[in-house]
Order: C-alpha cells, then structure tokens, then sequence
C-alpha cells in the first residue's frame, strides 16, 4: 500500500494551481466581492476601483505576506498571467449579458466545487508562504507560521482595511475577539506545516500537503451542506483553554457565583476584576455547551 | 523644422526641477495645506505637526511610490536641499510678518505661473517613477504604470491617510467613486509613458515629454481660468466606457423603464440587479447630457 | 575624577539591557495594557488576540523604526529569547491566580523601580535607532532624529493604528496637537545622540548616554512623586517659540486686542487669520504663565 499512496501524494503534491484551482478561488473571491452591497453600482460608475477591489480580493493573502516581509506589495502585479486571468475572472462576473454567471453559481454543486478547489489552494498559500519566511530567516519558526497564516488567510484583513479606508465599514472592539472559521484553521495549518519543516513532524510534506486538503475540504464542503459554522474545533480550543488558562477560569467562575451582590461595594480593584471575568468566563462557558 | 523641434524638446526634457519649478510644487502643496480648516493653528500651536504635514503634502508621492516599492519611506528626507527648500516655503508661508505671502499667491495670475509649473513637475515625476519601477522589475508594465501613477498623484491618498490617522476626515463610500481630474490626467500620463518605455508608442521620450507637459499646462490653465473641472475627459471616458462595457449599459437603461413598477415585486435577484444598475445607468446618463 | 567617571560611564554604556531592565520595560509596557477597558476580557476571550496587543506595546517602536527603514516589521519575531520574556510577563500578569502580579505593581515603590528602568531602556533604544538608520544612510542626520525617536517612543503611535483598527479609538484632531511628554524626551533625545553621532557636540557616545540616562529617570521619577506633568518643558519651549515665531505671536495678540469688535465686518482673509491665530496665541499666553 505504500507505494501507491506515496505515489499519489506525490502526484497530488505537485498539481499546478494553475488554471483551474486559480479559477475557482477568483471566483469565489470575486463572487463574495460582488455580494456586498453597492459593489455593482461601483463596478458600473468606476470600474478602475471595482478592478482594484478585486484584485484584492483575489491576491490578498499574498500582499499581506509581501508588506509583512517588506517585500514590494506591488510584486503580485509582476505575474501577468494570473492577473490577466483573475481581471477575466472579474469583468466575466460583472458584465456578463443577463447575468449568467452569478445565477450560475448560485446552484450549490458549483459553489461547493468551487469552495472545494479553494480550499487546496490555501494549502499551497501556506506552504509557499512558510517557504517564503524561511527564505528571509531561516528556522525562524514564529516567522513561518506567521507569514503562512498571513498567506493562508490574510485576505480578509486587506479587504477590511481597503473597507475602513472607502468607509463602508467601521471597526467594532469585538469584531477582532471572533476569529473566523477560515483563519482558525489556516492558523493550525500554518503550525503545522512549520514544525513539519523544522522536522519536528515525523510526516514528509507531500503526505502533510495531502491529508490536509483532505481535512480542510471536507469541513469546508460539510460546513456548507449543512449551513453549520464553526463548531467543529470548539472542543479542540476549549481543551486548550482549560490546559493553559484553565485553573483561573474555574477560580473566576466560584468568584462570580459567591459574590453577586457585593459588585457595588468592596475595593474596587477587587471587585472590577470579577466582574470583568465573569462574562468572560460566561461567555466561554456558554460556549462550551454549544 | 526637425532640428530645432529635436533641440527644443531635448532641452526642455533635460530641465532640472531644482529650484523654480520645485519651488512652484512647493508652493502650491503647501497653500493647499494652510486652506484646511484648523491649518494656521495648528501652525502655532504645533508647529512639528504642521511642518510634517507640509512634508506629507510636498513629498507625498514620493513617499507613496517608496512603499509601494518596498523602498523605506523616510528615503526623501535624505535629500537636504530640497527638504531645506520645502520648509523654508512652509515658514514663509505660514510665519510671514502681515501674511504677504498668502495675500501675493491670492492674484490670479501668480496661481497660474504657479499651478502651470507644478504641471511639469508633475510629467517629472511621472517619468521619474517609471524608471524607479523599471529598476525592479524589468519590463513589468502595470507596475509602471502604477508607480508612475503613485508618483504623480499619490500625495492626494497619504494625505488622506493622514486626515484619517488625525481625525480630520472620515471617509464616504462614494467619494472613492470620483476619481480626480488630476488623478486622471495622472494615470493616462502614467499609461502613454508606460508604452512609450516598452516600445510600444513610436514617439522619443523628451518628444512626449514636451507634447505632454502642453497638454497637462494648457488644461491646467484653461481649468483655472475658465473655472470648470473635468468636463474634458468625459467624451473620451464614455466612448472607452461604452466600447469595453457599453452594450450592457443600455441593456440595463432598457431593463429600468420596462420595469418601473414591478421593482416591489418578482425574484430578489433579478429585481436588485436593474436597481443598482438603473442609478450607476442614470448618473452616467446624467454624465453624459454635461 | 577623570578616571573614575570614565570607568563608571563607559561600564554603564555596556550594561546589557537583557534581562532586568527589558523585563521592567514589558512589565510597565503589559500592565498599561491592562488598564485598558476590556483588556482583560479580551485576554479570556480571544488570547491570541491580547498576545498580539501585548507584542505590540512591547516592541512597537522597533517595529515602527523597522517600517521607516523597509525592513520587515516580522523581524523582532527572530529574537526568541525576548519573545518568550515578554510572553512569560504577559502570561503572568494575565493569568497569575489571585492576579498577584497587579496586586503587587499597584504599589508605588514597585512602579518608580519598573518606570525608572523602563526609561533607561529609551536611551538604549534611542541610541540603537540612530545606530540603525546610520547603517542604511550614512550622516543623513534627519532620518537618524526620525528613527531614533521613532524606536524610542513609537510604541505609542503603533498602538493607536491597532486600536483604530479595531474599533477602541476614534482619533480627534486635536489630540495630535499636544505631543506626550515621553515624546518630547524622545525628540530631544534623538537630537542630541544625533548631533554626537555627526561629531557636531565634543561629548563622548557613553558619557552622553549617562548624563541623558540620568536625566531622564529624575524627571520621570519626579513626576510620578509628584503627579505633576509636562511643566519641565514648557519654559525651555516657549523660549524657543519665541526665537522662531515669536514676533508674530507679538502682532497677533495685538491685533486681537484692536479688533475684538471688527470680526464681523471686514475681508474674510484679514479677520480669519487673527480670530484664528487669536486662540493660538491665547493658549501659548496661558501655557507661559503656567
């Protein structure tokens, strides 16, 4: 059996991103830009800025890694046939006759395809992100997982700070206390790709690179079949939690039960502290019983 | 005629900026900076903050192509004279005795030299940013263009940012939708440039260099005198507009007066769709009757 | 006495700042971060998230200094042995049981020792930012100012874009207007290690960073004893105020006192620039008698 696994993990490892994986991530990109509101009223009245939206969508990731690497943000601009094939991408959405694209897409076995084929290409944005960190430091391996992470899913960050700047949309504090499905995962996936280049991982990277996808596409196509988000790695972090934060937590939760009442008198350093924790340790607890 | 055409246009490409016509860019900068609201006293209040922002205005392209090119953005403090030249407009500008200098640039006339010789740094600048970017990447025509845009036009977005960062201005969604004429005049510039350095336009640099700086004057000028804006380019925008995404425009103008009543009934998507479109169809409708 | 003093200076010059005075720095630098609304819950909620905050106050002027110069603002990520101090600080003021570590920093003694040593670890910084931007341009004596203030107070505006980033800060214009006091140090500071560095002061590098060393800590001791701030400066400020734009400050409180009545009549030019300049020198008027 080794043989023909290692084979396909091979093969599998090797695949080009491009064109079809490259496709269907644009297109998902492109598709959640045109989904917000007022994109098509800006595709129509200023097409240069719908482009530029665009292009952000679809090369976010690599921007962030090049800015935080103090590379040339512009570097992606270099790549000529993936920017020729993403500004297909986005003129074929936004000024397709009739609209064909989208009612297209909006059938589930193409979003699910194309979510699918999105997702390996996060895979590859890792791993050449994490090859990119060891490029500039090398064994730096709080570098790697942050520039793989930033590659992986790092997009959203560029489009939320193009938003703020265009004011369509301002921060709020807890916005940033939620960490998406998407980024979640990317960061586990950053980690683990880092220690499997720092061979910490006794696992050779093509075999990583496949049961990876296998496990990033399967949550992905089940989230989306059964309209399910983020539940899947609540266990995962709450072990967590509990092994490093988790004696405090309980202790918290005591001070809450047996101090109910006494929140308006006492010191208030003492008291602002418990009653600052306990939504906290609520709120977890909540969680915990989803 | 061929001669003394070559010879003018030659020496008039091998101009130096330094002083008059940096003088003039300086000048101009920081007259926009003192008509902000607050300027003058934040002059004297904090006169740091003001000199930095009077650099942010002079030096604001630059600064922008810096980072666009991973170059460190404090590079154009390394050029003492012309940090020396630019200050000494900021101090005279805002500290001189009985503001003379605020009542001489008040007169036509002085506004016109000056506006007209910040249009040729203006073709300087342009030029000077698609050499930068050809330093890195060799042929790489949208980082050109790109660069030579950011040079040209760029002040106008780092000082944005530094409204944003002061609390000066909050951004509007649909301010982004109006690119400046300036901005315009910019990009095409940045564009012929572009394909004249690739080889694509049959034109020498210093001849171009010299047909466009005319053109950029004379609009200048014109604008200023005429007190209009942006009529100009709206022919040009609307045939390029209809040539690339034309046909779906009056598709959609069709869609909006077949369907005046219907929009509260029928399917989301197809009713959204002429919805957004029909007021992007209507302001470029609008735009054209201008 | 010459002897000795060298002795004392030149030891003092090569005192590593590893461990205690950069445990004191993240130890200042974390719990300034936990005075913040919803610091704490954010710690619960989202660790990750705090961990970020808490890297940024500790390294942030090294990462600003970093993105001034273009080198990757990652790069203070490859110093382990810091990341792991100051994690281990952030650990234990966030999660000590009984929150021991801020039961013991709300006492006054504790907190002189901790800011004390924190200020010496400005010098130290100040010093390394010149010393970088020194290796980048060579005698380019306004980006050694920059950077060394950069390094050594550029914590501050690093963490203002992360709060507005997230939402905890709306900027007000005039908040830019009043620079802090550790800033004003840092400025000065930066100046006077600059000046050193271009051999344009006859002091020595160590005797200097003693004599500096030491002024700092007395008046960052001496407000704190006395919870008195930025009154040091201000004759030292107004003198120089005075030399560059006092005249004028002169004519423009003359000319409030012989038009309060004519702010109504008149040209909008000649009455706006003393009703505006007006404030600007009444504040300056009631910061003198301060």
């Amino acid at each position: 059996m080794e043989y023909p696994w290692n084979e396909l993990t091979l093969a599998f490892s090797r695949t080009s991103m491009f064109p079809f994986f490259d496709i269907a991530h644009y297109l998902v990109s492109v598709m959640a830009l045109k989904q917000r509101p007022g994109a098509v009223a800006t595709a129509w009245n200023n097409p240069l800025s719908s482009w530029l939206s665009a292009m952000l969508h679809c090369f976010g990731g690599g921007i962030l890694a090049s800015i935080l690497l103090a590379e040339p943000p512009l570097k992606f601009l270099t790549n000529h046939t993936n920017i020729l094939l993403a500004s297909s991408i986005w003129y074929i959405v936004f000024f397709c006759p009739r609209d064909l694209v989208s009612h297209g897409y909006s059938h589930l076995p193409i979003q699910l395809l194309a979510a699918g084929m999105k997702e390996v290409t996060r895979t590859w944005k890792i791993v050449g992100g994490i090859t990119q960190a060891n490029s500039y430091y090398k064994n730096s391996w709080i570098v790697m997982i942050a520039v793989g992470w930033a590659r992986g899913a790092g997009g959203a960050i560029v489009v939320a700070c193009e938003q703020l700047l265009k004011g369509d949309w301002k921060p709020e504090g807890d916005e940033w206390l939620k960490m998406s499905f998407p980024s979640k995962v990317t960061l586990l996936g950053s980690i683990v790709f880092t220690f499997q280049h720092t061979k910490h991982l006794g696992i050779s990277k093509h075999d990583l690179i496949f049961l990876y996808t296998i496990f990033l596409v399967t949550i992905k196509v089940t989230m989306m079949m059964t309209a399910d988000s983020a539940v899947t790695l609540a266990p995962f972090e709450d072990t967590l939690t509990r092994m490093l934060f988790g004696r405090q937590q309980q202790f918290s939760l005591n001070e809450k039960k047996t101090e109910p009442k006494t929140s308006s008198n006492g010191s208030a350093s003492s008291v602002s502290k418990p009653a600052t924790e306990a939504p906290g340790a609520a709120k977890r607890h909540a969680k915990k019983e989803d």
